[in-house]
């Protein structure tokens, strides 16, 4: 299942750079989610967070609250997000890839009825422990131990990435392992047996003319060559192509040899 | 397994705005990472782009190339980024939490070996057709269709969490699943992106002193001979091979020529 706009809101809590909130909106657009609630945001935050490209229509409907509280009064589950260093012990911290799929499940237990906020405090502090308190749990990004500050706006595209894209490896993968749309471009025009052997034969022809091929290599080098275009699994149109270079090159040494 | 610092690198080609440099380095601190290699950055880009929180010994290793061959040409896989509507039908497009599995696995086949990049193309237009060339294959973010456009430090934040968090278990389940033992095989000396240039440089002359390009049709050769060779997935060794068998047909296409 897909989480639908319904059941998902950003709320941000008192960002005080206002590109932050802009490129929140913009990640939120990017991955279909349109719900932006702001907590107290700093000043003329949100009038100067226009410019970020397709945010517009995020931030036109953007909602601002006066609190915590009153933003996620209508969420059925609230998910603060936070590094582990800043530490509720009375609150579970849940990291990323784990959390995407409780969020989802919670979602598919009544999709109808379910709406999940996630909370991002400001750009220098995080979220206070009085705001942590209104959250069941944290997400935390699993950011390496060196940099645990991420970009408010990079961490609320790959919060709504995670969230957007759990489980779905598992399900390409069953449909298909592979690289889908060339894989099947490749596919319908796949060479032949024939027409690899062709390309064997001529570069055979090429190789003898050069002198290339010796009374001991003759036969290793042709099953290289023929491993060698078996393992590129060349299209049609491919094997094509490198005939007609072959044939080129063939003429000329053919040309020259005989004007020589 | 993880994923080492020396088996990723991110490449930002024609970066305009130093922020975006500056956020791109903050996310990799975030998660580890700490190659970053510039391709013709704008102007002061790299000096103006200090600011960000973490990214300061990123930044201070960061590295610039004139070109995205000389930028991947230790690389062993070349991944570019881009959304669904920048196509080029000739590379496959993977969406990212099978694509983060598709990278581990190259890793997880030689961690000392291997090492991927991550292009990045500019803000404005994203990758070129001509520095997707370069490219095994394109990671998209699946966005949604309404705003496919993402912030650049966003894009490089959300890539890096899902390679780094990609569910372990299934991916070594899918390194089992899968049955080609010349896969690893491969995967022990797999060609680097300079390996694959040579072959491409060698190719082109091989062409030109056949007659077989035109004014019309050489950048259109040269860009389908690229693919090819991308595609191909050769080993060292073939690409060796391929070059040993090309040296040859020079050198009589030149004997010849010389003494016409």
């Amino acid at each position: 299942m897909t989480i639908s706009d319904e059941n998902l809101c950003v709320v941000l809590v008192a960002t005080r750079n206002p590109l932050n909130i802009g490129a929140a909106a913009r990640a939120m657009s990017n991955f279909g989610s349109s719900r932006l609630r702001l907590v107290t945001p700093f000043g003329p935050a949100l009038e100067r967070a226009q410019s970020a490209v397709g945010a517009a229509s995020v931030l036109a409907r953007a909602e601002e609250f006066a609190s915590v509280a009153d933003a996620v009064a209508d969420c059925t589950l609230v998910v603060g997000t936070g590094s582990a260093s800043r530490r509720n012990p009375a609150i579970p911290v849940v990291e990323l890839p784990e959390a995407a799929v409780q969020v989802r499940e919670h979602v598919a237990g009544n999709p109808a009825y379910s709406r999940v906020a996630l909370v991002f405090g400001s750009e220098k502090r995080g979220l206070s422990n009085t705001e942590l308190n209104f959250c069941q749990w944290i997400l935390r990004i699993p950011t390496s131990a060196e940099n645990d500050s991420m970009n408010l706006g990079q961490a609320v595209a790959v919060c709504l990435y995670a969230i957007a894209c759990t489980n779905k490896p598992d399900a390409a993968r069953a449909a298909k392992a592979r690289p889908e749309a060339h894989e099947d471009a490749r596919a319908e025009t796949r060479a032949s047996g024939a027409e690899r052997e062709r390309l064997q034969g001529l570069l055979q022809e090429c190789l003898e003319l050069s002198g290339y091929l010796t009374r001991d290599t003759g036969a290793l080098v042709q099953s290289q060559n023929r491993q060698l275009i078996q393992s590129a699994e060349l299209s049609s149109q491919q094997v094509e192509h490198l005939l007609g270079m072959l044939r080129k090159m063939l003429w000329k040494m053919k040309k020259v040899a005989s004007e020589s």
